[in-house]
């Protein structure tokens, strides 16, 4: 079988979560870099990979995959060990929400086509950090009251999951806009934990970027 | 055991989604208004039950479940018929694939209080609605792409998935904004077949609002 190939974006949180779930999966793949920022996205060569032009797309076994919920999902469902979301429907409706409360309720509110849409609103930098940090922190919020009753080392127990592959990217972002975290004790607990894993720490932005970015 | 009670706004289409489910599945269930516009969301009485301080929220045999698609998932695996989101899992990542192409890409962007903050930063109504027809546009425009090979009747296959459960609301929302539709066929015919059934009608924003919305 060719190597799985992974259509990213190295600061793309969704992008992120993927790379974070692959590590944990043990299968290794080779990167396609998507430069957002030129909107490569939008090329046709992608969109016959991707029809949505948004990254991340995973080509895996011959089938396109997209959507990161959807991605860590089926590789939940096709790779044993170690397991991601739970199977006992209480759990994972658990774990779900969490990962929802941040690809549905903060990120898709601050990701780069949004801010660029912002821009050309008018609405000036300083404006559009702030839009990003008010997001993060009403997110943060509910999903430290969510977290907190069933946490562990991670959001959920002691072992990492679909909420935690979700959370250590936002958290990223969160610090990259210098969003005050005081409040949040659980994510930060999580967050720690799971940083310290090599699944984690091999798939952050700065160990992916392109030499062009970090320069 | 007590009848579930569903925490519902009558317009949004998180919890017209889970009313969508509940009816597909034959869950009878008791609604408890949550007025958004009042931001009743924000009262202390409903954070107790769901502290993310959003709708809806499903309290059902005892537990308090959260994020409709967490909901949907959970009804899923624990009501047997019909299926809303199928067992295989590259027809599982499908299904969520466009699900997620809803939930995350386009309604978070739409939603009243995203609407309600950008009106604070001085966009006005008229950029407000094209904000909205916008996103609806682009997200609507990945979604038919992503969905045509594999749609039947519905967006996956002849009969309705948790991909029609969160069409029919983002549909719903097109319609009020008077969003040109005619390039997606595959969403319109999915839509149609899908409004035809009783427990997409009887979820149907008119006829759960309350009288003094309707007056």
């Amino acid at each position: 079988m060719t190597q799985p190939i992974l259509y990213d974006y190295w600061r793309s949180s969704a992008c992120y979560r993927v790379r974070i779930a692959l590590n944990l999966k043990g299968v290794a793949y080779e990167a396609a870099p998507v430069n957002l920022l030129a909107d490569e996205q939008m090329a046709d060569a992608y969109k016959d990979a991707n029809p949505q032009g948004l990254v991340p797309a995973l080509a895996i076994g011959g089938r396109v995959l997209t959507q990161s919920l959807a991605i860590v999902e089926w590789l939940d469902a096709t790779h044993a060990e170690p397991k991601l979301i739970p199977a006992d429907p209480d759990d994972r409706a658990h774990v779900m929400a969490m990962a929802l409360a941040i690809a549905c309720d903060i990120h898709p509110l601050n990701n780069l086509r949004v801010l660029k849409h912002l821009a050309r609103l008018g609405i000036d930098q300083g404006a559009r950090d702030d839009w990003y940090r008010h997001w993060i922190a009403e997110g943060f919020a509910g999903l430290e009251a969510l977290a907190a009753p069933r946490a562990g080392r991670f959001l959920f127990g002691d072992a990492p999951s679909l909420a935690d592959i979700c959370l250590v990217p936002q958290m990223y972002n969160a610090r990259r806009l210098e969003t005050p975290l005081d409040a949040y004790p659980t994510l930060l607990r999580a967050d720690a934990a799971a940083t310290a894993l090599d699944a984690f720490a091999a798939a952050h932005p700065d160990r992916v970027a392109p030499a062009a970015a970090k320069g």
